[in-house]
């Protein structure tokens, strides 16, 4: 994973940023030789090639990179609230199992609750509500329910209610204590906090005028970049402008690919329907796992 | 969502600063053309185009983007305490309809002054306090009520107060068990904490020092830069100001947008109705979809 | 508030570090002249006006943010302890006003001694321990108390001992829930933290070496640029330096002011003063509105 | 430690990325070498060499300095996770015996599962699930329980599920105070958010789009290099090549090695075996010292 | 404080780092009159004097202005966590003495066990665990308890230990409530964390792959610098790389210095003596100060 993976990676074009901003960016070149032989042409001279001119690209370059960080810092936090989905809902599924009534259907239930919580908050991120994009959760929770499901006005919350009034039953029912439902009910609040976070990242891009400001002023920039080098660069100008042309426009477009981590259509979307399996054979497995550590009477 | 956005982006003129820097952008033009026709004339030449002025610049860009960043910071931290308004919110209306009394007027009573949190912190936060400012809120808690909220010393917490007054009846007439209390009580309290957390942001501006000497750097920096420019750049002084101006206003501007999330004044203020629409809408879906699920004797 | 706001805080002396840095800024420039007429009169040329010292003033620069970054940071810090301050006083007032005994005189007692913490914080940072100092509290928890307030070994600990032990009283006499002792006791703890957090920000300066170095940077680099210039500047070499020392040397004490900001001798200090009128005013509105909600035995 | 460490540090061989970046480094130096070559014969002059190529360094630095950041933030979170565990394996292991029951064997064998966590965390990081691999736990838990450990879906949660069996056991027999079980259970549930926290860094490389960019604009930078410098710097070209080469080069390669902080195929990997051995002496030390404090009555 | 200070840390040596970077510099400055020498002599030119070597001091300033930054957080870390163990400490004192036994012995026992927590932590930092090297807690805790303490696997635990026995025995004998202990555990929790959290800091210092890089780059920097300004610099050559070289070898130093903020070796160490005997003078004051509050049955 040492040297190979340098030259890999250099030429790897699959989850690369750089089609998506070809055409902006062959635009800019293209326009870069027309202004070389405009200038060639007239033989023209200007007052553009100072040193100033450079020193706005290294502002534009400070406003890229800041923006591009601002949007890795949202794709973290949008995984890191995903790795407390993991946490929580093992954590829950190991408190309702192990503390919680030793009745098999209960626990059954209540883990293909819990076990259903990430793919329905997956499936609520990417505005999929209608019966058959979710048909899938069939296998966990019957078909009935995931009827239901689909007609909530709000899909996590939901899959939360069901597994607090399972253990309100299993409180009432005098069968778990309520010190340890006191661990349940503190999980299960996270988990509501979870995908209220996620909601969050997902409905609120970066402040409007910060990100209009800044392609602005690098199509300004751009625009006004092979003026300022003709002198200098002369037959040189385009590559010159693609030189660097392609490392603010791909930063800008990583920018925006980071903005949304859920949705598919990003290059850097989050692998969630992978989180949500391994979250789903976690939370199943302990079914079973489980009792045998514990003698439950109904244990087959 | 890929090209179209880049170039749609850069001409668009709702949502952007540049209207609101037209002025001063303008003015330093024009005096760098005024200079340049008075050194033209003069044929004087100074020493001022020394790569140092260049220097200053990128000190000035570097408190630029730090302020930008740090209003920034702000607008996302009022952004974040808003995902928690929501979360608790919602996490409050779960607890007390799920495990608080099942008579059907408590239900509802206690979900309409959750739902009517929102709103009145949004209602507070912009300092409109008559009835007639917040005369909306009679369809969520009553006429009655709404007057008597107007009157009060501090309106979201007249609100916290009627939740915990509802929460502490509730286990006074053993309707609630203290142990599920807990868990309201400790998400209730955290919205006192949210609500104090956008009043420190709405009343606590960058340190003022650190604002006035920027701008002041600014100001002398735009207003020595034509000298500088003016020996290299000739007849482009003009345009090489405005391409140097342009980015450093936009970026003092939109700090100062950024300042205040709240008010609706700003660029970028957070959009705070339509946030307290989707938790109201939430919350009160929610006194019907969870008797459904739970067998209450008063049940429609 | 957008354009007017530029143009006064352009010009505003009152809130700006100028003042405090003019005699630095006037010799530094001073001794720019000088070294310009020295140089002039012995036509004299040096080997010092490479773009290497340039780069210096950039490593300078960047030492500069960095530690108004810090101070800045610290600043805000401590701003959001007191925001904490403020948020612990009012759930504090009212956990133990809704949940509390119905005692009127214990109510009152309970929300004065709340509604003390946060003055007595301030003056415990501004290092007021006298009587005199202090004396102000006397209408808020009487003359005697605030005698003995004076005497103790620290007086923010006093006060938060004052409630615990109101608080235990309750308990013990029956009149407050376990269960609601333990929400107001976890506001409690975290009242000792907010002040441990002050206090920390209060006797830590920025580490020591760091702001030593930084000064001592920012002193030879002043004191080589104009002989670095001279050549290139000529009779503008008291102009450039004044243009490059100005925003260093603000920078550097801006640092300085951000430092302690509890200090009234500091320019961005915090109001604090006001902070604890709004905590004391939101806190003692309490006392009235409560009893209003709920029926009191002993309501006026 | 002062001065010897700068030299020593200088020379060090071992630890360092230089050998694993050297083909690279060599490769780039030799283009350099042909480049000069190429153009020395043909006398060839290109209008490459304009400062612009200097700025597009710039930024592809602000670049690697990011992604360096962002590596060493995931690296140090990876250690502070760690730090965790050392911290909540210490404060179960003192619940567990100083609250729990006072039966020895109980105490042996739940200070044991509490000692083996962190080895089984640091086994599953690494991939190690097979008998053999995991077999020097069978000191701590026995042969029987290592077999069964590996058979496990989850290694680390079964672990934490046989805690919480001890713990669920000890307060069903009435032997541990329920108060003193809510103290060691949320301890217990930080012990599974930090092991989802371990497998959420190991599992999130940086968002590829962003690695596969840097390095891509590192290559071209490198690629034109030597063309834009040939000029100014004639047969010094292949040496400013592997100045300028060298800190990108390595800079590229320790974001490499900070990413995953578990591998041992790192260079700065955690130390995880000698962190999990302290906890071990630190928890197995505790079966013995406890006692000798407390008079159990089966104490030897 | 205004204008003094400004030019005593100018020119203050204690506290610096200067003296400790004074041979490096000293002996790269020599190299460079060396290196002018040589160039005089031979009237020998070179083509390193291209701007490209500046960008290279760029990066490297980059490098260590992240490294003194990392440096310093874990510098600030460190004095939080410090802040975090005057907030415990006092906290468990409050809340043991108010809300635990009435039994004066009980009480002085358990506030001399709570104020030895911060010197024996600040005795395990520095590595001191010898009966001579902690004989002074003697005054606190009593020559036996010294001893034993001593020979304890981990100090700081021992002293939590007995913390928490002490609390055991409390709630075992009925006279502290269940609930008060709980608050008081959640305090002594911290305290672990608190400890590990220093030992963290203490045992990971700075990805060393890190800074060995940094170190060799500046080295290598620093060497080619003469030879590359030697055309343009003349006679200032080692006036030049001494200018240079100050701040980036006071920068590294700086790193290291901040490095272990335990350790009086280092400049910066925390004042970890005058913090634990603050704590002690609070803790020990409440012995005597809570009593005179409540009408305790043994009070003098």
């Amino acid at each position: 994973m040492v040297r190979e993976d340098f030259w890999v990676e250099v030429f790897k074009i699959q989850g690369s940023v750089t089609p998506r901003v070809a055409g902006r960016l062959f635009g800019f070149s293209l326009f870069g030789a027309a202004v070389y032989l405009f200038f060639e042409v007239l033989q023209f001279h200007n007052g553009l090639a100072t040193a100033h001119y450079e020193y706005i690209g290294v502002v534009l370059a400070l406003l890229l990179v800041l923006r591009t960080n601002a949007g890795y810092d949202r794709w973290y936090e949008a995984r890191k609230i995903w790795g407390g989905i993991v946490n929580q809902s093992r954590n829950l599924a190991q408190i309702g199992l192990i503390y919680g009534p030793r009745d098999r259907t209960w626990r059954e239930n209540y883990a293909r609750w819990v076990a259903a919580f990430s793919p329905v908050c997956c499936h609520s991120l990417r505005n999929e509500q209608n019966f058959e994009e979710i048909s899938e959760l069939s296998e966990v929770i019957g078909t009935g329910e995931t009827r239901r499901l689909s007609e909530a006005n709000h899909m996590p919350m939901y899959v939360v209610r069901r597994i607090a009034t399972m253990l309100r039953d299993a409180v009432a029912a005098g069968e778990m204590d309520r010190f340890f439902f006191l661990q349940a009910e503190a999980e299960r609040a996270r988990l509501i906090d979870h995908i209220g976070g996620c909601e969050r990242i997902l409905r609120t891009p970066l402040a409007q005028a910060f990100s209009i400001k800044i392609r602005r002023f690098l199509f300004l920039y751009l625009l006004f970049l092979p003026i300022a080098i003709v002198d200098a660069a002369g037959v040189a100008t385009p590559l010159v402008v693609f030189l660097v042309a392609y490392p603010l426009l791909a930063l800008d477009q990583i920018g925006v690919e980071l903005e949304n981590p859920f949705s598919q259509a990003r290059l850097n979307h989050l692998p969630l329907d992978q989180i949500s399996a391994t979250i789903r054979s976690n939370v199943l497995a302990s079914i079973d796992e489980i009792p045998a550590m514990i003698p439950y009477a109904d244990s087959p």
